[in-house]
C-alpha cells in the first residue's frame, strides 16, 4: 500500500483542520483568523511537529488561493477607486525608502553590494493578500484607507519588479536601460490593457453571455467563465513579468460591474472557492516558515531587519497619504497596511540564495522577517488602528 | 524566464476553456455537458494538439474534483435510501458477468489465466461518477433506477476490490483466505461504521457547531468542515483499500440530513466547488485516453471488449433488477447506468501492465474501453431511456 500522507484526500483534509484549529484558536486568543491559520500551520509543519511539508501539491492548492482570493478582492474594488496619481506616489516613495532601509542596514551589517541591493529589493515588495483578507473580515475594505493600499499595492508590484530586474542585471553585469525600460512598458502594459479591455469589453460581454442560450441552458457557465478569466489574467500577468495574483486582481475588478439575471453568481461561487482555497494558502504560509532554522546569531539581525521593514513601509507609504490628505490614523492603517512582504520576499529571498547572492541565514531571515511583517499587520490593524471599531 | 504552459495559471485558464468548449460544442450537438468535455479534452490533449498534458497538477485537481462530485451526489442520498440488501444482489451479480465475460473473451483471443483474470477484473468495477453527473443534469437523481445504481456501485467497488486483491494474490502465488477476509472485512467496516458514525453522530455535531459562537462569528467554519470531512472520509477509504471517491459518497451522505440555521450552506459551496472541480475531472478523462495508441489490430479486440463490457453489465444488473420488480426501462437504465468503467479500470490496466500481468495494446484497449463505455452511458440515458423526458 503507497503511504497515505502522501494522498490527496490526507493532505486536503489535514490543511482544512489546520485552517479550522486555527480559526478556534484566533477566536479564544482574540487574533484575527489568518494569523491563526499561520501559527497552526507552523505547529503542524516542519518547524515543530512535522505532519506535513510543503510537497507540490500544497504549493499549488495554496497557489490557486492566492489567485482566488485576489479575484475576489478585486471583485469589490471599482477601476476608477484605485487607478489614482496619488497611489502612484504612495507606491513609489513606499518602495524607494524601504529600499534605502533594506541597503543601508545591510551594509552596516558588512555585507558586499550585490547582497545589500538583493536585501533592499526584499524589503520592497508588498504581499496585499493578507492585508486585503484583514480588511475584508474587519469590515473595512471599503475606506479611503483600503482604495490607497490596493491602488499602491497593484503599482508596488510593478515597481519591485523593475528593482528586481534591475538588481538582477546589475549582479550580472548585463544592466541596460532597454532592457528595464522593455520591463516597464510590458508590466504597465498589461495592467492597462487589461484593465480596459476588461472594463470596456469583458464587463459587456459577460452581461451578454447571461441571456445566451447556452448560459440559460448551463446556469453555471459563467461562473465558469469567470473563473477561466481569473486565471488567464493571473497567467497575462506573469507573461508581462508580474505576479499572478495582480492580473487576477484585475480580473476580478474588470467583472466588478457585470449584474447577472440568469446565471449562477460567479462572486457567491468564487467567495465560496476562496473559503476552501485562501485558508489553503494561509495554513501554508505557516508550514513553508521553518523556524527551526533560525539560531540565536540570526534573531538580532531577523529583528533588526523586520523592524526597519515595518518603519520603511509606515514612513513611505504613511507620509505621502498624509500628504494627500488622509488622516493621521489613515495614513497610519496604509503604511501597516503596505508592510506584509508574504510570499513575495520569500521568492526574492530564494531566487537571491539559488544565484548566490545571499548565505543560508541572509536567506532563513528573509523569510521569517515576511512571516513576522505578515502577522503583525492584521494585528496592528485589528487591535490598534481600528480598535473599538470590530466585533 | 520559466516556461508559461507549466504554470498553474495556464493550466487552469486553459482546463476551464476546455470545459467550456466542451459545454457548446455538447449544446450545439445535443450531447450530455460531460460528452463535450471529455471530446475536447481529447482534442486539446495528447491525442490530437497536445496543447495540456496529464501533469501532476491536472491529476491532483481532477482527484479533488472526483472526491468533490461524489461528495456532492452523496448530499442529495439518505442513508436508508441506499442501504439495501436488493443491491447488494444486484452489485454481486454486476460483478459476476463482467468478470466471466471479460475472462472468456480474453480466453477466446488466446491470453494466459493470469491475463486473462486481469481482464476480467478490469470490467469489474463501476464507475459512478459520469452516471451520477447526467443523472443530475437529467434530473433524474431521485428515481428508484438512480437509488439502485447508488446503492449498487458502492457494493460494487468494494467487491471490484476484492476481486483485483485475489487476483494480485493470485499472481503472485499467495493467495490465501484469511487476507482476502481481512480485506473485506476492512472495506465493509469503513462502509459501516462510516455511514453509521456519520448518520448517528456527525449530523448531530454538525448541527450542534452551527449554533456555536465560532460558527456564529465565522459563517464560514461549518462549510470548511464539511468539506474537510469529505477528504477525511476519502482518506479512510483509501486506508480500507477503497476508492477515495467511495469515501466522499459516504460523507456526503452522512451529512444529507443537516439543517443549518446561522451558517453558510455548505451543499451551496460544495456545488459550487463541484461545477469548477469537476469539469476538470471531465476534460482530464479526456486528455488521459491517448487515442493516438490506438492501431488498426488493436480496434477490433477494443470494440469487441467495449460491446462485452456493456452487455455483461447491462445482463448482471439489469436481470436481479427486473426481477426485484423494477419496469423494463428501470432495469435497463441501471444496467447501463452501472456501464462506465471510468477512472477504476483504467487504474487496474496500469496495475496490471506495470505487473507486466498485460501489455501495451491489451493496456490501451482497457482504456479505451472505459473511455467507450463513459462515453456511452449519457447518450444512452439521454436519447434512448430518458427520450422525451429531458430538456
Amino acid at each position: 500500500m503507497h503511504d497515505i500522507t502522501a494522498s490527496i484526500e490526507f493532505q486536503m483534509s489535514l490543511l482544512l483542520f489546520i485552517a479550522l484549529s486555527g480559526y478556534l484558536i484566533a477566536s479564544r486568543i482574540g487574533q484575527p483568523a489568518v494569523v491563526g491559520e499561520i501559527l497552526v500551520g507552523m505547529v503542524i509543519g516542519p518547524s515543530v511537529l512535522g505532519w506535513i511539508t510543503y510537497t507540490s501539491f500544497v504549493s499549488s492548492i495554496a497557489h490557486l488561493g492566492a489567485v482566488i482570493l485576489l479575484f475576489v478582492i478585486g471583485l469589490e474594488f471599482k477601476l476608477k477607486d484605485i487607478a489614482k496619481i496619488k497611489y502612484g506616489v504612495i507606491a513609489i516613495s513606499g518602495i524607494v525608502v524601504p529600499w534605502l532601509g533594506g541597503y543601508f542596514l545591510a551594509v552596516w551589517f558588512g555585507f558586499d553590494a550585490p547582497r545589500a541591493m538583493l536585501i533592499g529589493v526584499a524589503l520592497c515588495a508588498t504581499s496585499i493578500a493578507v492585508t486585503a483578507d484583514t480588511l475584508k473580515e474587519i469590515g473595512k475594505l471599503k475606506t479611503e484607507a483600503a482604495k490607497a493600499i490596493i491602488g499602491a499595492a497593484v503599482i508596488d508590484d510593478v515597481l519591485a519588479l523593475m528593482a528586481l530586474s534591475v538588481t538582477n542585471q546589475m549582479s550580472a553585469g548585463t544592466l541596460s536601460l532597454a532592457g528595464t525600460s522593455l520591463a516597464l512598458v510590458k508590466s504597465f502594459g498589461f495592467l492597462i490593457t487589461g484593465a480596459l479591455l476588461g472594463h470596456f469589453v469583458l464587463t459587456r460581454f459577460v452581461n451578454k453571455l447571461d441571456g445566451m442560450p447556452i448560459a440559460r441552458k448551463y446556469p453555471e457557465f459563467v461562473f465558469i467563465f469567470a473563473m477561466m478569466i481569473a486565471f488567464l489574467y493571473g497567467m497575462m500577468a506573469e507573461l508581462a513579468g508580474l505576479s499572478a495574483i495582480v492580473g487576477a486582481f484585475i480580473a476580478g475588478v474588470s467583472l466588478e460591474g457585470v449584474g447577472l439575471k440568469f446565471s449562477r453568481s460567479f462572486k457567491e461561487g468564487s467567495e465560496y472557492l476562496r473559503i476552501i482555497f485562501a485558508s489553503v494558502f494561509f495554513v501554508s504560509l505557516g508550514i513553508i516558515a521553518d523556524v527551526s532554522a533560525l539560531t540565536p546569531d540570526v534573531l538580532g539581525y531577523l529583528l533588526l531587519l523586520s523592524v526597519v521593514a515595518v518603519i520603511t513601509k509606515v514612513v513611505g507609504c504613511g507620509i505621502p497619504a498624509r500628504l494627500y490628505g488622509l488622516s493621521n490614523r489613515d495614513s497610519l492603517v496604509v503604511g501597516f497596511g503596505m508592510s506584509p512582504r508574504g510570499e513575495v520576499a520569500m521568492i526574492i529571498a530564494l531566487l537571491g540564495l539559488n544565484q548566490g547572492i545571499i548565505d543560508q541565514p541572509n536567506y532563513v531571515a528573509l523569510v521569517l522577517m515576511s512571516l513576522l511583517t505578515t502577522i503583525v499587520t492584521p494585528l496592528v490593524l485589528r487591535f490598534w488602528l481600528y480598535k473599538g471599531e470590530v466585533a
